[in-house]
């Protein structure tokens, strides 16, 4: 009865030429859809993509078998020969000659999706769509390779995956406007005599929100797994609409006990590079099409990226670098927040490669980052990438009760609020540090995308949760 | 610099050991948290966890190194030089000599996590410092073996991760109530003249959800990549209190081109397989411990669970055996929704291992799914397993847009709020199918624990979102 034994793959057969077990000669079914026909007077060629890989594979038809060829989007079942391709150009070695091409399911002539070459910003509004395009796949199958990569290098390192949740009572680190979660009826909200929210009347109890993050959730298994991570999706809710920013977004944050910020600086470099590695290994025809169509050195890049050691740079130095750099910014460096505009020049020019930024003024970080002894910086790391500033920010967290206190305070953060946070030091309380790396700022340094929304199957920003 | 650098973990040292590399006379620095501490008058003994295994690791120290020991909870350092036990009944083969013992963090003396044995209930209200509890960081730890054990089996076998949206626009199976999300002012929502929210106002524009489930989304992708599956967290408001649901959970949903429900159940067969192999294997201590305390015979159980197949059996067989068994059901057997009770009887009685009930009438299941020539059923199944009832749904989608416009009309649902959905339908349409798994109820299959609130780090249910 099973359907799926009846196929072979594409990608199963480009494997085994490779292999240089040449399936040559071999009778074969493959079912998928089609990208590209072109048909002459008495042959046609349809570009099959079964999903399988990023290649098509080119199926050689004569008119016999098909009076009316399949139009582009349709998903065909092809029996035939596989042949080595004549043609020298092809891009795929292989090709088949096909005995019969049965339409499956046909599209209708109104297939968004056409040879031409489209904008980005029309494919977003065929999200459900935009994945049957060179682009697209190659986007998404990137995302996958990367995603495996963060598990695979943290289970391998003895890192402990612990589940964050989503909906949260706190608001994080305070910063930053957040997403409510509520099951309250919008039309009627229930109130109080004073005016204020019945949150009695809420299911989850109280106020709820989405979380802006993991961290405070992980920290107290640190205590019990030593190394762990969270990696789920984030909320924002900031009103921008940059190419960076998206309400909803995926981050790994991993948290290590016995640690200081040398230590979590290791574990980034190695985990970044891990990524990339296996984008290299896994992703080659995928990285090869963006270094063509979208970013010319791309894979170049990568290549060094993980050939070299980062810069580590603290960001007393990191300013006098730019102070003497000549380069002209157009907010003038000066001690305090630290600029979109400095970060890509430490990284692109000053270094030309991936640079860590320590040691940050203390006013500009969460209260829970370590402070340093100078009273002015806390140990923390931003790490920036060319092209695209910030995808990791770390800190060693501050496990000293009397001083975490003091920064709440400083700060106007309740300390009922995180009893259970600041139980953390008041019970074995233990040196630690973590960090918190967005999936799409790296698919966007990996991939030479340049919109945050082209690398998410389906993007929310402002105005958009479509599909 | 490096403060991990200094430490040796206890279980490189039980590695070592196991390995016939003995460590013992060896000098180490270890870091990590006391359990318990037994002295006598002149030698004392700290059970130390340093949360790289669930072993601890017996200290022994001298009354001239420590005059007053750590209290439990207490995050110490211990200096000294391994020696194999010279207990031989105890837990672990190595303990350490101590040359000292240094406090790196107290515990207050109202420490929640006593010597004596805790109520999971009262636990749940410490979710914070339950992970120091051998049963909890016995679970953890299996949740993460778990988790890692999805993508991997998965990715292996060529399924392409891609993330759903948590926020979304659809109410997915249109079944059970929803979390909202948003980001009006609850106190001062914004209204139309007629009385209405008016949604414009909403950052993320229109009426927005937390997600059910990510099947609709992940179809799409079929077409793209032919496997795939999503790996996130799924709501469902409901506001029952049981030991089974909670609000928030996380939920793997492949999905494969090309296959029908045998393959799809082959899938769901090889994966909870895996599963259950990589708990033997990589958390061989964990369940030793949930075997002796919570659930008698459960490493035997999930041996066994892993070397026979599974049975499948229809829906209507499944009815003659229940209506033979002569078993007393509080629901009396008929055509129609299938009772837990039912499904418990089938797996723990029937088959004494985990059975598929396939073809269920389609009135009792969702509009998606793939109707059967019989007009009565629909090529679903549902994977029930001994003791725990439903662990997997699955089902071949409709993939006939008529049909499925039919049954969208039958059940009420707008066409137009399904577009892109059916899109699929028009543009290339293809056999596929594919299924949900529920971690938790895996968890509580291969832990033996009886209440989801304790398979989860932080559970959501009905009142309940602290931490």
């Amino acid at each position: 009865m099973s359907i799926k034994k009846k196929y072979s793959t594409v990608r199963g057969l480009f494997e085994r030429h490779a292999a240089g077990e040449s399936p040559a000669g071999f009778n074969v079914s493959l079912a998928g859809w089609v990208r590209t026909v072109r048909q002459s007077k008495e042959v046609g060629f349809l570009e099959l993509n079964d999903g399988s890989c990023q290649k098509n594979i080119q199926v050689v038809f004569g008119q016999e078998i098909l009076d009316c060829p399949p139009a582009n989007g349709s998903a065909v079942e092809v029996r035939g020969t596989v042949a080595v391709s004549e043609n020298p150009n092809a891009k795929a070695p292989l090709e088949v000659n096909a005995e019969s091409v049965t339409i499956l399911g046909s599209a209708d002539a109104d297939y968004p999706i056409s040879k031409k070459r489209h904008g980005f910003e029309y494919l977003r509004t065929v999200a459900h769509l935009r994945g049957r395009t060179n682009t697209f796949s190659a986007v998404f199958r990137l995302r996958s390779v990367l995603t495996f990569a963060i598990h695979e290098y943290l289970q391998k390192n003895g890192f402990v995956c612990v589940a964050a949740p989503c909906i949260t009572s706190n608001d994080g680190e305070g910063a930053g406007e957040v997403v409510r979660a509520t099951t309250l009826d919008l039309r009627n909200v229930p109130k109080n005599p004073d005016g204020s929210v019945d949150f009695t009347k809420e299911l989850l109890g109280g106020g709820r929100f989405l979380t802006v993050t993991g961290q405070l959730n992980v920290e107290p298994f640190c205590a019990v797994f030593r190394d762990v991570y969270t990696f789920g999706p984030c909320f924002r809710a900031e009103n921008s609409n940059t190419a960076r920013h998206a309400v909803e977004f995926w981050q790994v944050e991993p948290e290590m006990a016995f640690a200081d910020l040398e230590d979590v600086m290791d574990c980034i470099e190695g985990l970044t590079k891990h990524m990339i590695m296996s984008a290299l290994k896994y992703g080659a025809d995928e990285l090869a099409f963006f270094d063509a169509q979208i970013e010319p050195g791309l894979v170049r890049k990568l290549e060094n990226t993980v050939n070299e050691p980062y810069a580590r740079v603290t960001y007393a130095d990191a300013l006098d670098i730019l102070k003497k750099s000549g380069e002209k910014f157009i907010m003038p460096v000066r001690w305090g927040g630290f600029q979109t505009e400095w970060e890509k020049y430490l990284a692109e020019k000053a270094f030309g490669r991936p640079v860590f930024v320590t040691d940050y003024p203390r006013e500009e970080k969460a209260f829970y980052m370590r402070q340093n002894d100078d009273g002015a910086t806390v140990s923390a790391a931003d790490l920036m990438f060319p092209g695209i500033g910030e995808v990791v920010g770390a800190s060693a967290r501050e496990e000293r009760l009397d001083r975490l206190l003091a920064r709440m305070g400083e700060t106007g953060l309740r300390p009922e609020d995180y009893w259970w946070y600041l139980d953390l030091r008041r019970y074995g309380t233990f040196p630690h540090g973590g960090f918190g790396l967005g999936v799409e700022r790296m698919m966007m340094f990996v991939t030479g995308m340049g919109n945050i929304r082209d690398v998410i199957p389906y993007p929310r920003t402002p105005g958009h949760a479509e599909f």
